[in-house]
């Protein structure tokens, strides 16, 4: 019945949602720890009065096109709105990949490109990331790929590759579409949003779910030339938005302050987390995310992962990256609860000989 | 930087919205005239309150999963939720079509599977239908396509298949998929949602826009058995629902009087408008959904349409099929609005000579 590259893929898996009642410190999502704007909420309520939504919702999501446009200095024609930058994501894959096509982007890196690439029959080329996650710039071109990825910040390692850096390789790729994953750049110093206007090759793709701290209401952006805007828009869902959805992306980009002072708390909280977790002998790339990778290069973490949940802390492991831990920024309550429950471990893992089992 | 088949395709062109302040009497689109119940209102109010959008909503939509199993009577297993009903026909295309597989449907019908088809590359079989819309049946088993589409009620014909010529169909696909869209079955006398139960091959898909009056949220339903679940899951956005439309969708099935009453207005205008257009001298095939198809056999009603919308009514009128015009039921109120339009308009033309210019 179905494809069979379909059946040969394993599915996406996505973080660990407690049950409702279930009582976490959650940290395993990269949710923002701070509520969204109230006006984002006041925009909700207003958007569903009276007899709003019998009617379908504006396709091109008019209001929250509108709202971006303002707010980043780019031309409508030139912004898509998604349901998350999952759904543009995955517009991108399904409108420039075949059977057989190259995708190339750095590993490890957010894990859902694989699964878009799967879908695809796509063959994908992942040159790792060099000492301190430096851009594998030459391999990257190298690969002639039909659509190269940088997700910046990266995910997991949380390090940002700079501007000029990813401006050297739109120009190397010769025309060939480069994507920029921005979902975490509001906790950087630095974004690429800039090149799009530089580089008809070039899309940024944003999330609201961040910094926003809209990750339950499902908003992303793409930044593009109008050309590529308008073939994404092909295999778009007529109506990807509903008007609660745009109502709400609107008011959220309409109160930037609200955005700003929560990202300075992650950051404040980030710092001080990298210094705990160096001070336990883990190993910390610079963040420019809201969250942490905590290393400790050849040791399984798979077990300090299961002793947090078992002390009722939630944070990423991945089985494919067995020495690492990513760690969102909460609330400092939040931080102080993982340290209450990772010192025990981390002091039992750095006591104990090394299980030799993993390669770093 | 795009597939040959995106540069080539032309996008599915969603009916026209008005502009907000436009004050047009519009029946282009199939909405309900009537509001989503209070309990919609209510649940959405509850589902932004306190910090709840910063968090990933269910990625499996569970609430709005549980409602559906209570509602119609499946397992979870059996059930997916959609961002409207165009997210699970596109899901349900990418899953099961490559380049060159058959997909096969009788013409006309909703024309986003032609869209859907020419984004996988998909060779498309679509038999017309019989006289007084019989489902061309044995043409349709001849096309063995990996994925049959049945639109039931049809649009933009309004007509029903009865479900025990379905179950044939399902029986004589022989294993191959038969998707049954039931986008406007609440408007029916019957539906087939039984058969997903007797046909392992069967997929019913349900949308909430219609006759739940929440096309502006954004949610649809698939039931099928749980291996096509699991399949179709593989190509599903992680978090495809926000949480408010989980809250929206969950609120709505467990207010089923609210629908089942607008309803039946609907049906009462619809077989009101039907005995006048049938007055006027149009030709109704009899509707089962919350629109009717006006036919006057072998003229071009575009002008009909134009001239309505210089009245302020929007109708929908398909350039492929220049002899009809689809109307949505509106309120008694819109209905009279449409048919003091309507009635000079259509004086004009049953008065003037046939141009034949157009095959009927």
């Amino acid at each position: 019945m179905f494809r069979k590259a379909i059946h040969r893929m394993a599915p996406y898996v996505p973080g660990e949602q407690p049950r409702p009642g279930e009582r976490l410190v959650k940290l395993n999502t990269n949710e923002n720890p701070y509520p969204p704007s109230p006006r984002v909420l006041k925009a909700v309520a207003r958007a569903v009065l009276g007899q709003a939504l019998r009617r379908y919702p504006a396709p091109q999501a008019d209001d929250f096109i509108a709202a971006a446009a303002h707010r980043y200095g780019f031309a409508p024609r030139m912004i898509m709105a998604g349901n998350g930058s999952d759904e543009l994501l995955a517009m991108l894959f399904r409108a420039t990949l075949g059977p057989g096509d190259r995708a190339a982007w750095p590993a490890p890196t957010y894990s859902l490109y694989e699964t878009l690439a799967a879908v695809q029959e796509a063959r994908v080329i992942t040159p790792p990331w060099g000492p301190d996650f430096e851009l594998p710039l030459e391999a990257l071109v190298r690969a002639r790929a039909r659509l190269t990825i940088v997700c910046n910040p990266n995910s997991p390692s949380g390090t940002l590759t700079p501007r000029r850096t990813l401006a050297r390789l739109a120009r190397m790729l010769d025309g060939r579409l480069l994507a920029i994953d921005e979902a975490y750049v509001d906790f950087a110093e630095d974004n690429a949003l800039s090149l799009v206007k530089r580089f008809p090759n070039v899309i940024v793709l944003r999330s609201l779910s961040k910094s926003y701290s809209l990750a339950g209401m499902r908003l992303g952006l793409c930044f593009a030339h109008s050309g590529i805007i308008e073939q994404l828009g092909k295999v778009k869902d007529s109506y990807n938005l509903s008007r609660v959805a745009i109502a709400a992306g609107a008011a959220a980009l309409d109160d930037d302050a609200w955005m700003r002072r929560n990202v300075e708390r992650v950051k404040g909280a980030r710092g001080a987390a990298t210094r705990r977790l160096i001070e336990m002998e883990f190993t910390v790339p610079q963040s420019s995310a809201n969250f942490v990778l905590a290393r400790m290069p050849g040791r399984d973490l798979g077990p300090v992962a299961a002793g947090l949940r078992k002390r009722g802390v939630l944070v990423r492991f991945f089985r494919a990256w067995p020495d690492a831990l990513r760690i969102s920024i909460g609330t400092p309550a939040e931080m102080a609860a993982l340290f209450k429950a990772l010192a025990p471990l981390a002091a039992a893992l750095t006591a104990a000989p090394r299980n030799g089992r993993v390669r770093s």
